[in-house]
């Protein structure tokens, strides 16, 4: 038998794209020889769907999608993913599931039984967990259906659940496990993923075909990998990261295994390529070309500034020079030496004339009290207002360039430097902003030596550093990755070495600041814990405040 | 045996505080002679506490105060929620539990077996379900302790749970029922709420202790109103809406019934009231005193104003009068008029010269193209920053005056007219922010009639009105709530007998204008579907878009 994995992009809510997209696939897996091709989770309508999944017109459309697709299974079967209608009173109304299509109709339908609603995930929110587990037979082949989640409660020992979806279904002696995911990347999962899938295979000796979809949904990026393993438990192929492909493979092939292709996992690259695709799927899918921010002469803008020209184009990459009174001499040369190194558009735009104007308006008011973050902000604002002012002008969506330190403890102003249509590193800390300068120059300097080795400042007032507020960033993330990806509190984290007061000032920072978070644009998530949809605290709350 | 009622304002992680609160009402119940005192659901660290629940030092921490509380159970018992860990290896690591404290002691703890997972509801993100069900003996009597949602499942007809909690506790007999609940408002919760517990007391007939907190968290309000229900079915007594208040009653009075003590139920008095409440507690429980917004003279931020000034007193509202060559003269008269009748702070501050100054900035840039929305934008944001500014300078919080209309369609300017620290009206729709202007002026003149009755312009070209780019408001209205609240798809609003284009339009501004409200303040929620934490839904997606 040989099978079709089509790691695809989808975009949610666009059936007619999707299965359009699909139906391409079907032909070049026949063409490729195929028996069956698999496509990832919640294919028809995208994953994932959130509150989209409560319009009754939208279920209707998904299985709509999933009839023209039965349609098109002539010499050839289909496992899909899409949400499908929870026939009993009871429980939710939806189930997720896998659909199988053969000879022009729906053979078999099997829903997912492990229900993330943890982190970005809120499965439970809509879907009905499987109380039913049952394979399909095709071409002589039992083939046990699961989704995603379902793999990763191997022997029960995921405290999460009670059920082990492919432990029900041994009694019925499969011969192959096909799996349909949208797992969302980070820096950990392909290795984590692998891992699962190996255990999976070796505890039932059978071979897994898992089909993982590709791109960018706002914040939240899916990398593809999709993975075949042989019975062993070798890795027979992984398919590439970030990118479409309809690769068909003979299992038998599969079962006799010693193929072993992995891609490359190496940290920083795995960020940086996945900015990439977050930034140019948010702006195709949302139909715009040109990005804006500011270059700064600062580290983060650099970053920002690279991955933008390499995900659209250097001809779609503009950029602003925006220079006060505080800025150094060698912030508006960096900046420019960067842009013209890119061969991105730029402009200096001086923010004097109107500070003055907003200083003249506020005077009045001012007068008598001394300058403190209040003026500080305006020149961040003035910038933001600035570009997105350019934005609204020539179409333009503006980046933003918060990294994750600063997000975290709140080292940005509101409607300034806080602005975007997409926050491009607040997953990054800064100290592996500085990672992803010394990955971008590796074969040749992109970003000056000098925007990489000043210190870092905000340049809102005379020879302002930002360790003057924030402790060294080497151990501010430090302590930052202890509160936020691993969820230690106070004592847990003192315990470990860092200075007390250090640690109860950061988390304090971090605590108060969730007002700034709530209003800051969607984050593209790269780390196993990203500020947003994942991450869910009260802005008014005392604990630790 | 005569039962208290503590109905409180909680803060959320602010555990000595939350405990000084219950020991006092603990000594005010047994003041009262009071057998039992009732506190709400997880009193001890606030509801809801979100993503806290995933640090260990928040739960020890609850459950400390938990044994405090224990101490002071001599003489009276109590009944508290709090979060409490589950010890088995398989599913959540932490229940939502009422414990029932006497003689010092823990006598007895009973587990939330329906877990919300919808609306702005997260609860199975973080809890295990009750499998257990057991009756308290305490002086003769069995108490059904329960904990909010485990009402919602009457007789199983509530699709979305399999178990009914008391149906479970029946073989036992209980005397009794108890619920601790933390029950967020919205302006129909109140009667669906006395429609359920009078149907649970008909069922089981047994008499109903209710304890709902009040208070605002963030952008949830909670209206307390509190219940005792006679086995009759009959409503004993409803505790006031939005203040603290501890009330004991003799169970045998109650089971005679025969009170009738109702709270009324108006839906825009209820609104007013909850928003006055909404913006108290967000001052309060961050510390602040002191809030500013910017007056137009339109009807939105004079509510506002309104609210302002009556949840904060008039000396702690502070308005800017921003007028543009745009505005029209009776504008800036009508937003100084309703200043003056408040008796709250106003400043005029034209922002003509701050606008110059940004079109000479980017004239370079601007020249030979039209004015267009990136010019209107240009004021709405220097209006915001201008508020900011003052904010930064003086410690107000700004507050956002946009209305759930607008919200929906995206009609206003991000980092514009969207800032502000808390959404005040962004779940009143326009046609009822009408109905609260009428409301407030229902005993004599306090927002200017002319303020009301001209027709809505964002007055940012010349003689723009709102409906020259949006349907009439009572239409626009309408489909929103249908597709909002309802979740009714563009057919069947249509099928209602809506102008097709008109639904296509409007549905449409909603998809599109995610992005903007990805990025606005928190919204005070007093309707069944808010903007906010309730309503997840992609920014990228091309579904009706």
């Amino acid at each position: 038998m040989k099978i079709a994995l089509a790691q695809l992009n989808f975009f949610v809510g666009d059936f007619d794209g999707n299965n359009s997209k699909m139906l391409a696939a079907v032909g070049e897996a026949k063409k490729q020889g195929a028996d069956l091709v698999v496509f990832p989770e919640l294919a028809t309508c995208g994953y994932p769907p959130r509150d989209f999944l409560e319009f009754d017109d939208f279920i209707r459309r998904s299985e709509r999608s999933v009839l023209k697709l039965a349609e098109a299974a002539q010499g050839i079967a289909i496992a899909v993913g899409s949400p499908s209608r929870n026939p009993v009173v009871q429980g939710k109304d939806l189930h997720n599931s896998a659909y199988f299509l053969e000879d022009g109709k729906i053979k078999h339908v099997q829903h997912k039984a492990l229900l993330p609603t943890y982190d970005v995930f809120d499965e439970y929110r809509h879907f009905e967990p499987a109380k039913a587990f049952n394979v399909v037979e095709f071409k002589g082949k039992k083939i046990a259906l699961s989704i995603c989640e379902d793999l990763w409660n191997l022997g029960n020992e995921n405290p999460l659940y009670t059920v082990v979806p492919l432990d029900e279904m041994m009694p019925q002696r499969p011969d192959l496990i096909v799996n349909l995911s949208a797992s969302p990347f980070n820096y950990e999962h392909a290795k984590s993923r692998i891992h699962v899938l190996r255990a999976n295979v070796q505890r039932y000796r059978l071979p897994m075909i898992y089909v993982n979809q590709i791109g960018s949904q706002t914040d939240i990026i899916f990398d593809g990998g999709s993975l075949v393993v042989s019975p062993d438990g070798s890795v027979f192929e992984e398919l590439p990261y970030w990118e479409e492909c309809v690769k068909t493979f003979d299992l038998e092939e599969v079962m006799r295994g010693g193929r072993n292709v992995e891609q490359p996992k190496e940290k920083i690259s795995l960020i940086h390529d996945a900015l990439i695709l977050g930034i140019r799927d948010y702006f195709s899918k949302l139909g715009f070309k040109q990005a804006i921010l500011g270059l700064s002469g600062g580290i983060d803008s650099a970053v920002v500034a690279v991955l933008a020209a390499r995900a659209l184009g250097e001809d779609n990459v503009r950029a602003l020079l925006m220079p006060s009174q505080f800025s150094s001499d060698h912030s508006v040369n960096d900046a420019r030496e960067l842009a013209v190194r890119l061969g991105i558009q730029y402009d200096i735009m001086p923010i004097e004339p109107v500070f003055d104007s907003y200083l003249t308006a506020l005077e009045p008011h001012f007068w008598g009290h001394p300058s403190n973050v209040a003026e500080e902000n305006i020149q961040a604002r003035i910038r933001g207002m600035l570009l997105m002012a350019i934005s609204n002008k020539f179409g333009n969506i503006l980046l933003n360039t918060t990294n994750k330190s600063e997000m975290a403890v709140g080292y940005g102003t509101l409607y300034g430097d806080m602005c975007g249509g997409l926050s491009v590193l607040a997953d990054v800390y800064k100290t592996e902003v500085f990672q992803l300068a010394h990955f971008i120059n590796k074969d040749g300097i992109v970003i000056p030596e000098n925007t990489i080795i000043k210190p870092p400042s905000a340049e809102l007032r005379p020879n302002q550093k930002d360790s003057d507020s924030l402790p060294e960033y080497d151990i501010l993330d430090a302590i930052l990755y202890q509160y936020i990806e691993r969820r230690q509190g106070p004592h847990e984290i003192i315990r470990m070495g860092f200075d007390e007061a250090t640690v109860r000032r950061a988390l304090r920072l971090v605590n108060i600041n969730e007002f700034k978070r709530h209003q800051a644009p969607p984050v593209l998530r790269v780390s196993p814990k990203a500020f947003g949809v994942g991450r869910r605290l009260p802005i008014v709350g005392k604990y630790l405040s």
